[in-house]
C-alpha cells in the first residue's frame, strides 16, 4: 500500500492534537455534568425520511449502502431506500427528537441531556467546514410546555463551558441573543407579511452591506423604502446591557409599530439580558442582526463567535423551538445550543493558540538494564501505575543515552533506572532522572510521584 | 411523527445505561493512559478498496453515497464506487494501519495507541452482535521489527483494565491465549501441510464436536485418523502455568512431530504463561484450542471470555501481526487487542449486573419558592457548581412537595431550600435536605458538600 492521502473534510489530530482535543471535550462534558445534564449518545443512523423532512438540508445526507444490496435499477432503488434507506444524521437535533418519542414513557421531563457526537454533511470542504466533525449539544425539553427560563438558563451554561475552556488557553467568546418575537414583532408592526423574506434579506448583511440589503427588502419583501430602512435600524441594535429593550421600543414608537408579540419578544430579551449581565457579564450580547435560524426557531436564537476569530463563523449555535418532537398526542418545545468542537479545535490547532505539554499520557519511562532483567522494570512500572502515575517500559535494553532518547521525544518528563548492584551501569539503587534538567535522585517506586504539573499532559497557550 | 420504533443492531441506551458505558469507556481509557497509550480517533470511513483487501469481510461493509449524486446506470455506478468510493470502517485496525502509513513521518516507534470508537458492520442482528457498535483497541506498532515482550504486554494491559472493571460490578474475566507457530508448528511436524485447512476445522470444535472434527480433518485437510487425533489433542490442551508447554512438548516427542517452528512458539507461549502467573494470576490462561483469527495472525493470539457468561462469545480478541501495514520500504508489525464495549455493556444491563445509583449527574436540586425569587435559587447552584457539585435548579416554583418529587424521580439525593423571611413555607435560612432519609439541616452554599459516595452517579453490582 502507497503511503495514503489525507481525505479532505474528515480531520483527523496527530496524538498531540488529539490531546487538545480530548482536553475540551472533556471540559464540556464536566460542565454539562456540573449543571446536571444527562449524557445519552444516538445511533450513527436516521431513517432517510426524517433526515429530508427539512428540504434545504436533502444535499448534504450521505446515504448508507449494504455492500450485499443488489443494485436494481435506479428508479426501484431510488424508491426503496427513500421509504426505508438510512443515512447518516447531520446534526444532533433529529436524533434527539426521535430519542425522546421512542423512549417518552422512560424520560422524566423537563429532560436535560448533553450529546458530543460526530455528525456527516456532504458539503464542499473548506476552513472550519468540514464532512466529518463533532458537535457538542446541550437541550432541555419539556412534555407540554416548556417555561422561558430555560432560554435564560442554556446560553449561560454554554457561556460557562466555552469560559472553563479559557484555563486550556482558548480565546473568550461572545454569545450574541436574538429572538424570533421581536424581529416578526416589529416586522408585522411595520406592516410587512412576508417575514421569512424580511430575515432572509438580512441574514445578508455580512455578505453584502446595508445599501444591497435595504434594495433586496424592496425588491424581494414587498418593503418600501421607508420600511426596509426600519428594518435596518432595528438590525443595528446591539447591547450587553437591558438598555437594547428601550432602544428597541423607541425605535417601535418611531415608527409605530409596536405589537403585542413585539413586546413579548422585548420582556424575554431583556430577562435575558439582565441575568446574563449578572451572571455572565460580558459575554452575552444581544445583537437585532443575527437572522441565521430564525426562521426554524419561535424564540431565543443564539450564535457565537470566537473573539479574534470572527472569520471562523458561529462556533456555537441554537435556539428554542415549540416543536422539537410531536407525536400526535403530545408536543415537545425545546431550547438548546450546539458546539461546533471540531471547527473549534482546528482553529487552535492551525491557528496555533494552544498546545499539549507532551504527545503521551507517559510521565514515566522505566528504562530497562538488560532482557533479562525486564521483569523488575516491570514491577516498577506496575507499582507506579498503581498509585495513579502513566508509566511505560523501554522497548530495548539499548545504552540509557538511547533510552534517555526514547523519553525525549515522546516529551516523557522523567526516566526511572532501577537499581543493580551488578557492574553494568545501572545505579546501586533505583534512581529517577529529569530529562528536562538533568537532575537524577535516588526513588523509591512505592513512594516517589511527579510534581502535579508532570502527572499527565496538559493543554496550554502556546507562545 | 408516530412513536419510532428501535432499529434492530443499533443499540442505545436511556440515560441511566448511558452512565454504565460512559463509565467502562471512562475506565478503559484511564487504564490505558497508565500503560502510556496514546489516544487517537480515525474519520468514520475509509476508502472501499481497503476495506475490502480482506475478501471475507466485504459483506459487512456499508457504502456511502451523497444524495445529490445522480444514480446513472448500476454498472457504472458499482465501478465508480469500488473505485472511489467510501464505506464506513467495521474495525479500528484498518484505520489504524492506514493512519500508521499516513502519519508515519510524525510519529515516534514503537507507537503505543489506543483508540474507542464505534464500527459498523451490516451482519444480521443477534444477542451481543450489532451493525453499530463500540471498540475499544490497544496497539503497539514497531517500525521495521518489534519484539516479543510488547506480546507478553498488551494482554497483561487488557488484564488491567478489565479487572479494574471489577470495582463496578463486572463479572471477572478469562483470557484464552495461543500461538499460531505452536499450532503450525506441531501441524507441520505431524506431516499436514494444508495448516488452514486443519485451523479451520478445529475452529469447529465448540459446535460439532470433537468426532465430527476429526472427521472433517480427514476429509478437508488430508489427515489420516492418527494425524486427526493428534490435532485433537493438541487442542485439549491448557492451563495457567509453563506446564503447558511440557505437554506440548510431550505431545511433540510422542508424535515425532517437533520442529523449529512449534520449539519457538512454544518459548513465547511460555515466556508469556510464566509472565501472566507473576502480573495477572489466573487471568490468562494458554488453550491450544483456541484457532480463531489464527490464519490471519502471526504469532499469539487472544480471546476473552466473561466467566459465567461464555456464551456471549469472544468480549476481547487480538494477536500479532507481523505485517500490519507496509509503505514498500518499511513493514509496520503489530500486536493489539480490541474489547468489544458495547457486547460487554449490553450483557451488564440486560442481565442486571450492574447498574448506576442514579440516572442524572446532579446531587443537587435546588428548590424555587417564587419565580421573582428564581435568581437566588440560581446563586446558590452557581456557588455549589463552581466546588464541582452537579446542581440544577427547580423547573417550576411548584409547593415543594412537587419539587422534592421531580428530584426523587430522578434520584437526586438533595433537594436545597434557599432561606426566606417571608411567610411563604421556606425556611429563614438555607436548608438541605437528604430526600432519602428526610433529614433537613441548615446549610451554606459556601461550604456544605454531599459525602463522596453522593456527589456523582456511581455504577455498582445490581442486586
Amino acid at each position: 500500500m502507497a503511503r495514503p492521502t489525507p481525505l479532505s473534510g474528515f480531520p483527523e489530530w496527530l496524538p498531540d492534537g488529539r490531546i487538545v482535543e480530548q482536553h475540551v471535550l472533556d471540559v464540556l462534558r464536566r460542565t454539562f455534568e456540573l449543571h446536571g445534564f444527562a449524557g445519552i449518545e444516538t445511533r450513527a443512523v436516521e431513517p432517510l425520511d426524517q433526515l429530508l423532512r427539512k428540504g434545504e438540508t436533502s444535499k448534504e445526507v450521505y446515504v448508507l449502502r449494504r455492500l450485499q444490496e443488489d443494485p436494481e435499477t435506479p428508479a426501484a432503488r431510488g424508491h426503496r431506500e427513500a421509504e426505508k434507506g438510512l443515512g447518516l444524521h447531520f446534526d444532533l437535533t433529529v436524533p434527539f427528537a426521535r430519542y425522546v418519542l421512542e423512549n417518552a414513557g422512560h424520560l422524566a421531563f423537563p429532560f436535560r441531556r448533553y450529546q458530543i457526537q460526530k455528525v456527516w454533511r456532504g458539503e464542499r470542504p473548506q476552513d472550519g467546514r468540514f464532512r466529518e466533525f463533532v458537535q457538542a449539544d446541550v437541550d432541555v425539553v419539556g412534555a407540554g410546555s416548556l417555561p422561558y427560563h430555560y432560554e435564560v438558563e442554556l446560553p449561560l451554561v454554554m457561556a460557562d463551558a466555552l469560559g472553563a475552556l479559557r484555563d486550556l488557553g482558548v480565546p473568550p467568546v461572545r454569545i450574541l441573543v436574538n429572538n424570533r418575537k421581536v424581529a416578526e414583532g416589529f416586522y408585522r408592526g411595520l406592516g410587512l407579511t412576508d417575514v421569512e423574506a424580511v430575515l432572509r434579506g438580512i441574514d445578508k448583511l455580512d455578505k453584502i452591506g446595508s445599501d444591497a440589503v435595504a434594495e433586496v427588502l424592496v425588491a424581494e419583501a414587498g418593503a418600501t423604502p421607508a420600511q426596509a430602512a426600519a428594518c435596518l435600524e432595528l438590525a443595528a441594535v446591539n447591547g450587553e446591557d437591558t438598555g437594547v429593550v428601550d432602544r428597541v421600543r423607541e425605535l417601535a414608537a418611531r415608527y409605530d409599530a409596536s405589537t403585542d408579540l413585539l413586546e413579548e419578544g422585548l420582556g424575554e430579551l431583556g430577562a435575558l439580558v439582565a441575568a446574563a449581565a449578572e451572571r455572565a457579564p460580558g459575554v452575552l450580547v444581544a445583537d437585532l442582526r443575527i437572522a441565521r435560524g430564525l426562521d426554524y426557531y419561535t424564540g431565543s436564537v443564539y450564535e457565537t463567535v470566537l473573539v479574534g476569530h470572527e472569520d471562523l463563523g458561529s462556533i456555537c449555535s441554537g435556539g428554542r423551538y415549540d416543536t422539537l418532537a410531536s407525536d400526535g398526542a403530545t408536543t415537545y418545545p425545546g431550547v438548546g445550543l450546539s458546539i461546533g468542537v471540531s471547527r473549534l479545535v482546528s482553529r487552535l490547532l492551525s491557528a496555533g493558540l494552544v498546545r499539549a505539554t507532551r504527545s503521551v499520557p507517559t510521565a514515566v519511562l522505566v528504562a530497562v538494564t538488560s532482557e533479562e532483567r525486564r521483569a523488575a522494570s516491570d514491577a516498577v512500572a506496575a507499582a507506579l501505575r498503581s498509585r495513579g502515575i502513566p508509566t511505560e517500559v523501554a522497548p530495548s535494553a539499548s545504552k540509557f543515552g538511547k533510552q534517555i532518547r526514547h523519553a525525549d521525544r515522546r516529551g516523557i518528563p522523567y526516566v526511572w533506572f532501577v537499581g543493580d548492584t551488578s557492574d553494568d551501569g545501572a545505579p546501586a539503587q533505583d534512581e529517577v532522572k529529569d530529562i528536562r534538567t538533568g537532575a537524577q535522585q535516588p526513588a523509591d517506586a512505592a513512594t516517589w510521584a511527579p510534581p502535579g504539573e508532570d502527572l499527565l499532559p496538559r493543554v496550554v497557550a502556546a507562545g
